[in-house]
């Protein structure tokens, strides 16, 4: 598999397939800085970011939504003064895609 | 009292009094949209905007930053697809202080 940060993401349906174990265990040490958070059952992938500031922190927010609207997938950012937490899943299957790990390595990049 | 949204952000240090509950009784009917949370024993103004888009979300996102910035005094915003959740408090005396209703009253503003 080429590498997440080369990846683009694909339109995903209702009833497309979340990751399957195997992917996670092959994606995840490449996104090592995120965890796999279960919150009413659906697994999301979780990174706080910290800044020195809240220009710097709104800053790397409209960032992330600039990808996210390249790609057309979208997280959910809690936005803290000095702080940003960022978390990706696919609100469609409930659950971790592709896509979701392809984002988050797009996030480390910034 | 004037309108909070014609009133400034004062300087707050920890030790400052929190907002009395008849300053509340006075100052949440101008804000009627904004709820009261309790959150780990520390109470917040809480408001959810809906946006048509993720791309009005965040030019809302960036509008609450800048008066924050202006007024030197920041919210947390729970960031998602069509909504952004804003909430004030001072963290600083661990509730509501009365810089959180002027804020609440100029993003209801904006």
């Amino acid at each position: 598999m080429s590498e997440l940060t080369e990846m683009k993401c694909v339109a995903c349906q209702v009833g497309a397939p979340l990751a399957t174990a195997t992917e996670i265990e092959e994606w995840q040490p490449k996104i090592p800085d995120w965890e796999i958070k279960e919150i009413e059952g659906i697994q999301r992938l979780e990174r706080v970011f910290h800044f020195n500031n809240f220009k710097e922190t709104l800053s790397f927010v409209n960032q992330v939504g600039e990808i996210a609207e390249q790609e057309g997938h979208h997280p959910v950012m809690l936005v803290e003064f000095r702080s940003a937490t960022v978390s990706w899943w696919t609100h469609k299957i409930k659950g971790l895609h592709a896509n979701d790990f392809i984002m988050a390595a797009k996030t480390d990049q910034l």
